[in-house]
């Protein structure tokens, strides 16, 4: 059975890198394009690389006919998708790639975006989409929040050794490296190649990015008590890409015990062998994850690194992984597609 | 059926691009990596972007038993592709990545290449590998040469010029622009990222560039008599991608409609719209071509540009081409991913 | 004596490149910065890089008082420069390194920038800013239009080649690579990171690109009869640089001849010995333009090829030479830094 | 009185740094520029980019009348530096930007280097070349050790608070990002553009990185006991810059007041407003060194950013500003140029 699908946003990153990887999907189709600033547009005049693709002419969300999908990937700005998704049918599969419905706490959400929450009874539906995790859960979802970027990186590295109990909870830095498309292709004068190119910097520094509620939520949930990291993202020259570097105290032997246990039979982790560091060429444009875990010289900490492209794994990969999910689909369908090196 | 692939040549660009390739072809499976400089390792430790794959260990080229492979790629160094071929089983079906075989006169190869051909017996057997032009000998070939990255870029854009006979044949100039990995992984200071980044540059200036020995042959048997063109490559600070830049003389629309004649049912190869120009990020990974036509100010001038990947369709995408018509396969098969962009 | 210097625009890219070359100049002292959006913030806070620099706050035009002022950089948007000099004082001495005053026709101007001229007096008596051929000009001048970037590079490369007469005025084409910085600080697309990096592409295919109107212009003056080339830009992955391959028809010999006879004693133009080509990389942050010529293995045919830093001496390094000399001051004063490199 | 400059190793990227410095320095002259495996090239040659200046040729060490020179530079690698400083007049006064003379115990240096030292008797009589702390014994000194670019980046981040008492000394952590300019112009495959750009990664981790051993000497040194902190660099997809990122815990309005204290009349030191970070594009090509410090979210703890471009005041600018002390020159002389951006 092939399964018609909708893609609203999809003149961004995250819903052009959803088109890539749904062309090439055996049991999917796409059935509705959905960009509000580009309807009456084709897909290759907002996006080139896929002239070769035969689909649909982008819309509004309004002249989509929604009782024909399957289901629906917003790739919306956060608060826009919140007001979105209460709109459209309440039977609807969707997966948000949003921050909207990422927080389970309203709370939490007004923190730290700032604005009160336009739709709390889907908040509370939904699902946190860390496949890995929370696989039964979003298999039997509705509607699954596509978790942020840095947010999976740094759960794939730390949510393993909080479970074992072979860290301290209370000594946890994350110093993460991120390339540019995480930041979408909005118009900033950071963003602009001229200010980044042969540059970099650290930003958000002292605990003020997002994704902290995240980390926040899903390390306290596991450990069963509130679990604060550092967490210091850097903007560099690069495309595509996430490098975490995490510092940590714990027997590293243990550490990586903990990691390789937990993803031995997981298709898009890989554990390296101890003592190597992964690097984000390594994965670039797949749905991989590569963590690898170094002893530190000083006893008693140890390094653990994890690197996946923003894009794929971080984003629009976890998205269709979850729903392969949720359509009963078998879920590394249209996701093993090697990495792009050089 | 599946085929049993060997790789010649894995631990270089080409060699790992076929990997990549390969790994999701439904019809093909690799049986043995040949590389003698890194015999013993796995592909993990050579190519960690490969990890995830189950491949054979590197072995060296004599260590491989022929008898059980379908097809093998070469991506050999030039010189050192014919001595090993002139070695293999006779019937043994190849597609060779390397120039060693593109020059169907010995006198023209020792004139670029700067050494007598040590397996002449062989490149008289051998087809030209540019797809859409050779596909009825290369689907019979037991040997096919693969072309010169730039040499298929330049070809895709004027042959069907030539054919038609809408360009002035003497007034023909190829203002390439290569991205460094069509270099290869060879240590050079050229090539170092503190050497390249931030910089360009034209080299081969002046017509002493190999790859001008395939115009030279292919525009003059096109042609039937000689064509000599102008032909600049440059090194941008990138790490994929050809752009060609050609200047013809001829009625613009003319050279449009016959490049849109010429591929109109091609599946690899797509003519913009008249008046539109390409980008290599709008192939980058992928197999296609893009090619566009724009009219000069000046009355009886055209500009005609082309865009591909040089490791995808400009080589080991195109080997793959070669290899699905000579086993027999849907020539798309494994190639028809969509480019990564960003 | 040191001279009083106000920048107006000092919150783009030229404006920048103009402060960090007017820091280290020994006669010249900054007293006033123009920025009317970015009016009371402090150099660093518009540009850190400058913040180890005592500078004066930003202002508003009006803000300024020009009765002080010796000599003023206009480094505005074109259309805005010619209304904003159109209102200061009729006997400053002003560089102006925008588009507005560079085309002696104003329907020259009004074809190529598609508006009326709005302060055709002071075009006439602008003197055009290319110092190596209008020296006397400039020195005497009120008021320097400043070249485009890339029209500067192509007259250094083909202005001393109509004068000596060896090249075939009808068959010159000028394919320019050029860096990102050139087209500004504006918040566009296709100047993102993500879009640029790893991509080029050429643009302002045909003849259609704005600089053609100075080589119009100027080569049609130089021959004495009008003189059209053809000239095809391309966006590079690069912060700084421009690099020009032309192709020419004429004697390389005498052509390489002509154009070290023309530079013989110019400090910034330095041409290669013969079958030489020069880089981006060796000119970047400097004012100095290397010219290299090789001869085309099709006889009677050569390749000139031009490199320059943009922002450097295609715009504010060639701004400060011009004012040296509008000011007396020896001509290279503050501009023979070395380049960056690596 | 202009002093009659040497450099060794002028064929390398920090011996082109010098040479860029100091061809603007009004008290110094290039007198002999050696280089083996160059000599008899001209710098042109080997460094077009400095091409316009007038130099002597390179030689070969031993043809060097090393009489005639007031102070040499040796840019070697290290273990060779420390044969060729052996050999050289014993009252010459030289700055060695190699690792040689920067351990003071030899058991220390053959520790991290892997070797014994070969001249013993001169580490003994080198000063550790950081500047802003050694200023009085390198004004004195007749050998000087260049140190670590890494090493002085956590350096100026960290001594001070040290001094201070405002941080607890057994958690520091200094996660660096380098760009590749650092590693040198050797030929390593990981060097390569095709492997470096659109990828990043760490290397050395847990506490294998050489510049360890300036850590552990300096900081135990200031602290009057052992101090170890935890050091992590980072290859980043850029030619120049070092980003390095301190966690530490103490009060951050403490720490930052210690380092405004500290720096207040520094010149090339900028401590940023509290709350703000730096970026390595500010400080390229100069001589600057930028620190912000910012309060986490976490009390008690601060995380301490400096930036600053390794081959400049990382290596060849810091140089050159011990130079100028050891002649009786002004410190800053030579060293003021602005960043260059973008």
């Amino acid at each position: 059975m092939t399964y018609s699908i909708a893609i609203l946003g999809a003149s961004g990153y995250t819903g052009a890198e959803l088109i890539r990887l749904i062309a090439d999907h055996p049991d999917m189709t796409i059935t509705a394009l959905g960009a509000n600033s580009k309807a009456g547009l084709s897909i290759a005049q907002v996006f080139p690389h896929l002239r070769h693709l035969t689909l649909p002419t982008l819309v509004t969300i309004d002249q989509i006919d929604f009782a024909k999908i399957d289901l629906c990937f917003c790739a919306l700005p956060h608060k826009t998708s919140q007001e979105v998704i209460a709109k459209l049918p309440q039977d609807l599969k969707i997966v948000d790639l949003s921050a909207d419905f990422r927080l389970r706490d309203p709370a939490a959400y007004e923190q730290w975006y700032g604005n009160p929450h336009a739709a709390i009874d889907h908040q509370a539906e939904a699902v946190y989409g860390l496949t890995e995790f929370y696989r039964d859960e979003i298999t039997a979802a509705r509607l699954v929040a596509g978790t942020g970027c840095n947010a999976a990186t740094g759960q794939f590295m730390v949510r393993p050794l909080i479970t074992a109990g072979v860290i301290d909870l209370d000594e946890i830095i994350l110093d993460l490296k991120c390339a540019v498309s995480g930041a979408g292709r909005s118009l900033k004068e950071n963003l602009l190649h001229a200010e980044l190119s042969e540059g970099y910097h650290a930003y958000a520094v002292g605990g003020t990015h997002r994704h902290l509620g995240e980390f926040d939520q899903e390390f306290s949930a596991v450990a069963g008590r509130p679990v604060k990291v550092q967490f210091t993202p850097h903007l560099v020259p690069a495309n595509r890409g996430i490098l975490a570097t995490g510092y940590v105290k714990g027997d590293a032997q243990a550490i990586h015990a903990a990691l390789a246990a937990c993803y031995a039979s997981e298709p898009f982790i890989e554990v390296l062998p101890f003592g190597e560091a992964p690097s984000t060429r390594h994965v670039r444009g797949s749905n991989f994850c590569h963590i690898g875990v170094v002893a530190d010289r000083l006893p008693g900490r140890a390094i653990v690194v994890g690197a996946l492209d923003n894009l794929t794994k971080g984003s629009s990969g976890q998205a269709l992984q979850n729903a392969n999910l949720m359509l009963g689909i078998q879920e590394t369908t249209g996701l093993m597609m090697a990495p792009l090196f050089p």
